[in-house]
C-alpha cells in the first residue's frame, strides 16, 4: 500500500465493518461455547443466534423462522439454486433456471443446476431486465420436467440499477415458477419487504451491510417448500444448513441489519447527495463521462461510469495510486478485472469496461472531493499522454 | 445461565479463541476491503489470506497451494465427499463412499453421496476400525462404478481414540481408492503430517483448534485429482470454493494453528497428565465408572465415561447445575442429547450413553479439581436417590 491517504470508495465490494457490528461481534467473540450445546454456555449462544435471526428477519419484513443463516451470500445462492426441492417431504423437481444476464457470477454460475439447464434473460440497453423476454421463455418452458425457477437480483452490484422485482414476480407466478431474489447489494441501500417483492427466496450478505465477512442468510417466503441441503451433517439450522453456527458472525450480521433498516430514508438522502455531487463533478471535468444507469432507477449509493479510451484496468490502477479503492465492476474471481459482463448486456461497448464508485455511511464530501480531484488528475494526463491508456 | 462460577469442559464441541487468534482477528476486522479487489486494500488482504493458507498447510505439513479454505469442517467434509471428482480437467468418478461407523455426522451423512451409495466400516468393541472389515468391503468393491473412496477420523470426537491411518491407507491406496481424514479432533491435540498419514484428503476446523468458528480447510495431498466445486461463483480459491474470502476469520484460524504446532509434545504431556488425574480421581469416587477407550491410544484431551444408570441426558444438566459445562458426545443437532452413536458401535450398551469430558490449553488443576468435586456430588446423590436419573 502507497502511504497516501486512503479515501475507500467501494463498499459494493464490501463495506467497513460497523462499530455497532464490530461490537456486537467482539462481544460475542469473547463467549465461550458451542450453540448446539446444552449446557449454560451453549444455551447463550443460541440465545444470541436466535435473536439474531429476528433481526436479519425484521430487516426484509418476515418471520425468523424464514431464515437460514449461511456463511455468505454465495452459499446461498448454491443452496437456493438446484433442481431438488421438497414440499414438506415431497420431492419437487425444478427443470428449469433462468437467470437475468446481469447476475452476480453467484448466481450466473447456477448453483447446482447442469449448465444446459440455466438459460439467460437479457436485458434492456437500460440495464433492465427485459420483460417481455422472460415472458417468452417462460412460455416456452417444458413444465414435464418441473417447475421454472427464475433469478433476478434486486440492484444491480456494478450499475446499482433497481429491477422491477413486483414485475418479474407475476410473470414468474403466472407460469406457476419460483422467483429468487439475490438483494445483497439492496439490503441497507433500500427498503426490503419480501412478500411485497412476491419473492419466494431471498438472499442477503452480512458484509455488504457492514457486518462481518462470514455470514449471510437465504430468507424464504414460507417454511414448506425448501431446497434440499447443500451442506449436511450435524443437522443445524433445522436441517438446511449444517455446521456449528457462528454466533459472533451472525451477532455482527444482526448489528449492521438493525443498523440499516433505520433512519434508511435519511440515510440514503445524505448518500445520495453525495453520489450525485460526485456525478456532477465528473461531468464538470468532462463532458466525455458516461455515467451507466443515471436515466433509471438506482439505489443511492452507486455510480458506474465509462471513459473513452480509458481501459478499467488502467482507470482502477490509476485511482489507486491517487489513493482512492474503487473497483472495475465486481471483486470477485481473485483480480481479475477484465470486461465487464453487465455492460455487455446493456450493448455497451465493452472492451473499455467501466469503473464504479460506491459509498456508504461513513463516506463523506471530503471522500468525494478527493476522488473529484483525483478524476480530474485522471482525466488531465489521459488527454497528455494523448489516451496512451 | 446460573450464577455459579463455571467450568468449561468442552473443548472438543468448542475451545475458547485463544488470546493470539483474538488479536490477530480483530486486528484483521479492522482492515477494509475484498481479498479479491486490486486495490491497496483488497491486496493487502490478499496477503493475510495468504500468509494464513503458509500456516495451516504447515500444521499438517504440506504445501500451501494445498489448502482450500471453507467456512467450516463441515463444509470441508460436504467439498470432498462427491462422487464427483476431476484429474485436471478430465471427469473421474467416485462410485462408492465406505465411512466409518464412529465418524461425525458431518461425514457420516455422505456428502454429495446418495444414501445408497454409502456403506458403514464397523469398528471393533475397543472403538478401533476394523482393518479386516474394511479390507473385505472393498474386495466386494464394484470398480466399474468408479473408484472407492474411504473415510476415517483421526481422533474420534467423543472418545479421543486415534484411528491407525496409516493402516486404513495401505488398504485404501491398494484398491486403487482415496483416503479421506477428519483431522478435526486430532489436529492440535497431536502431530499430524498428511504425506505419512497416507490422506489423500484431510479436514481441520478453526473453532476446535482455539481459532474463531467460520474457518475450516480442505487440505489435499496434491492439486490435480480435485473434488467438482461444492460452491460455484465468483471463482475465489482457485475456483474450488467461491465467495468472499474471510480474511480476519483466516488470520484467526492461522493464529491457531502456529500455536497448535508449537510445542505440541509439551502442552499434551501437561494436559494428558490433568485428565489421568481426572480419570483417577473418578475411579477413586467410584469403581462403577467405565472410562471408554481407556485401553488404547487416545489423544491427551479427552475422558469419555459412563456411570451405570446414569443417562447422559440427567449427567449432563446436573453437571450443568454443579457449574460443569461438559457434554453428552458431540454437540450438533441441537441439543439433541440422545443416544451416542460412536458407544453403540463400540457395542456399549448405548441407553446410557456416555459423558464426555474434553480439555484444551487453558485447563488447570483447578478446573479438574472443582469437576471431581461436581462428580463426587452427583455420584453421591445417584446413590441416595437410588438411580432415580
Amino acid at each position: 500500500m502507497t502511504k497516501t491517504e486512503r479515501t475507500y470508495l467501494d463498499w459494493n465490494a464490501t463495506a467497513p465493518v460497523l462499530p455497532a457490528a464490530r461490537e456486537a461481534f467482539v462481544a460475542a467473540l469473547d463467549m465461550v461455547g458451542n450453540p448446539s450445546s446444552v449446557h449454560g454456555e451453549g444455551r447463550a449462544l443460541r440465545m444470541l443466534v436466535e435473536a439474531a435471526r429476528r433481526d436479519v428477519a425484521a430487516l426484509v419484513d418476515t418471520a425468523p423462522s424464514h431464515v437460514i443463516f449461511t456463511s455468505g451470500a454465495t452459499e446461498a445462492a448454491n443452496l437456493v439454486l438446484t433442481p431438488d426441492y421438497r414440499m414438506g417431504r415431497t420431492p419437487l423437481a425444478i427443470g428449469h433456471l433462468y437467470v437475468c444476464e446481469i447476475e452476480h457470477p453467484a448466481i450466473r454460475e447456477g448453483g447446482r443446476f447442469a449448465r444446459e439447464d440455466v438459460t439467460s434473460i437479457p436485458v434492456t440497453p437500460a440495464g433492465i431486465v427485459d420483460l417481455d423476454a422472460l415472458e417468452t421463455l417462460l412460455q416456452g418452458h417444458d413444465k414435464a420436467r418441473g417447475l421454472p425457477m427464475v433469478a433476478v437480483m434486486l440492484a444491480n452490484n456494478e450499475t446499482g440499477i433497481v429491477q422491477p422485482a413486483a414485475a418479474v414476480a407475476a410473470i414468474v407466478h403466472r407460469h406457476g415458477g419460483l422467483f429468487v431474489v439475490d438483494a445483497v447489494q439492496a439490503a441497507g441501500r433500500m427498503p426490503i419487504e419480501l412478500e411485497a417483492l412476491g419473492a419466494d427466496f431471498l438472499i442477503i450478505s452480512s458484509h455488504k451491510l457492514g457486518g462481518p465477512k462470514g455470514a449471510g442468510a437465504l430468507v424464504s417466503k414460507g417454511e414448506v417448500l425448501m431446497p434440499v441441503p447443500l451442506i449436511r451433517g450435524g443437522g443445524q439450522e433445522k436441517g438446511h444448513r449444517s455446521g456449528t453456527e457462528n454466533p459472533a458472525a451472525l451477532a455482527g450480521f444482526a448489528a449492521a441489519a438493525r443498523f440499516a433498516a433505520a433512519d434508511i430514508a435519511e440515510r440514503n438522502a445524505r448518500i445520495g447527495a453525495l453520489r450525485d455531487a460526485l456525478e456532477a463533478g465528473m461531468r464538470a471535468v468532462t463532458n466525455d463521462v458516461v455515467i451507466h444507469g443515471a436515466q433509471v432507477e438506482r439505489i443511492a449509493n452507486t455510480s458506474f461510469f465509462s471513459l473513452p479510451d480509458l481501459k478499467s484496468e488502467t482507470g482502477q490502477i490509476a485511482f489507486d495510486l491517487e489513493g482512492i479503492a474503487l473497483s472495475a465492476g465486481s471483486a470477485c474471481s481473485s483480480g481479475k478485472v477484465g470486461q465487464s459482463h453487465v455492460l455487455t448486456a446493456m450493448g455497451f461497448d465493452a472492451a473499455l469496461g467501466g469503473l464504479r464508485v460506491s459509498l456508504g455511511p461513513g463516506s463523506t464530501g471530503a471522500d468525494v472531493e478527493r476522488f473529484l480531484a483525483a478524476f480530474a488528475r485522471v482525466v488531465s494526463r489521459r488527454r497528455m499522454t494523448g489516451n496512451a491508456a
